[in-house]
């Protein structure tokens, strides 16, 4: 219930480390093959942060089966099925609870050798810092139960949360990040400020290279913004200097919560261009560099 | 949401396979520490079942934090902790979300051999069938809901609830279990027919042979009988032949919904009656051979 990590690492031989993590949320679009892809993609991601290898994943569903029949939880465990498979993993078992209200999850397990895994700290001055995706998920989110969201960013928010790190993992592996993590339920500035690791440096976070979703800050500002954001907000204001210009919306943009978001990565520049260029190639347009590695500053985190 | 397993075997190496197992619940005792000990020690029992050593372990909580406050959460969290460090595992993240019924469990992986993990399947005709615990264990933690239980009947459930199958599983080790499987939401004729690999063999089980908790059969006539039970006795009665002189109520004490049960273990009779006396001299009481199997009669299972 605090600002910790939903997975861990565990060595299990000289060569195999597992890493494992587990998720499970209540549904956040109507679509229920499409929250089960949501699902998947965003428990898988952990894995993918860490440098791994998704082997097996088991179900976790609480599903008022009388009330809302099997087909909802067939279509939502079909979503989540196919992501599994596109991401190599073997989905080996699960525990199903009757429950008023649906939630479905995953507990998946990953291997890594345990002296190659990524941490989320270790980044270096002079570093740069690349996302992989555009952020504004909580907000678009929010704004699907408001019925504000067009169907061209419904699209686009569906699309996000349903793709895999899987490339944008894989892509990394020539290179030599210095940390890596996934962008998640605290917000860009949340998953930021605990890659400063307790301020040991400071992040330049340039607010207008920050990939956003279309539409996001009008909906903000008619809103559309979850408690989660809120709180992201209040949790990281004192650690965080933003540019006078900045809205306080788009203040609360940078800290919005995150379903299924990007990797952020803390890495050599030359690296960065080289990788994010391959990215781009690849038809990830998102992918760029927001910001780079500074000494550490008055704050763990200056936006400019 | 049917009648398959809970968890699965996964080949990591040639010498390596991941046991992995997951579950959750509702509470079934007020005591949130005794919750928590009885959910991790019946989550750990399917490693134990498949003949596997505990390696990690994630929690899976939905908790009422406004409501019931951080202090319950912490002490169902310390139960099951003390639980996984006792199987000799280790507790390495998990997920928390907010929810009106608190809910907890667990997801376990344990490793094995890959040709060495017991299967619930391969009874032969000839051998006998031991239980490691005694049953009623639904039939009395309804009674708790109704407060029918006497505070020398509440110690005995949770003692049963709370003993890991570790030392049946450790004193199985130097036989030759044919098949093994832990008694649990099936009840032990459910599972005990699972083990009939569909009628491929008969069990004959002694009804006075099997243990059960002291008092059951007084709780079950007063109508504390949970509504699994009798899905199970429904799903299983065309399946079973009982003597004549068995009541109703007995039978269903048979079907009984078990929570972190033993185990059940069809094995060669000699080797079965070194490990029964085993596992008696070391202080379980309750051990002992319930029945034998036999070539395939006209119902799966005869109960004499």
């Amino acid at each position: 219930m605090g600002h910790s990590d939903d997975g861990g690492v565990y060595r299990l031989t000289e060569d195999i480390a597992l890493i494992q993590t587990l998720d499970f949320f209540t549904p956040i679009v109507d679509d229920p093959y499409t929250f089960g892809k949501i699902t998947a993609t965003n428990a898988l991601s952990d894995i993918y942060a860490m440098g791994g290898q998704p082997k097996t994943a088991l179900n976790i569903v609480a599903f008022p089966i009388e009330q809302l029949g099997p087909d909802i939880l067939s279509d939502i465990l079909k979503g989540s099925g196919e992501v599994v498979s596109e991401a190599g993993a073997q989905l080996i078992g699960g525990h199903s609870i009757d429950d008023k209200e649906p939630k479905f999850g995953l507990s998946v397990t990953g291997i890594v050798h345990p002296e190659k895994f990524y941490k989320n700290i270790g980044a270096r001055e002079g570093d740069v810092l690349v996302l992989t995706k555009p952020i504004g998920v909580g907000i678009q989110t929010t704004a699907i139960k408001r019925e504000l969201l067009t169907e061209t960013q419904m699209k686009q928010v569906v699309d996000v949360m349903t793709t895999l790190n899987k490339q944008a993992a894989e892509q990394l592996k020539p290179f030599h990040p210095r940390a890596v993590t996934d962008v998640t339920g605290f917000g860009l500035l949340g998953h930021a400020y605990e890659m400063t690791n307790n301020h040991s440096v400071t992040f330049e976070i340039v607010a207008q290279d920050v990939p956003i979703l279309d539409g996001t800050l009008d909906l903000a500002k008619r809103g559309s913004i979850p408690g989660g954001t809120k709180d992201n907000f209040n949790w990281l204001e004192e650690n965080i200097s933003f540019a006078t210009d900045l809205s306080f919306t788009e203040q609360l943009i940078l800290c919005d919560v995150v379903t299924s978001g990007g990797l952020l990565i803390s890495m050599d520049e030359k690296e960065a261009n080289a990788y994010v260029e391959r990215l781009n190639n690849l038809g990830n347009e998102h992918a760029r560099i927001i910001g780079r590695v500074i000494r550490a500053d008055e704050r763990a985190i200056n936006v400019i």
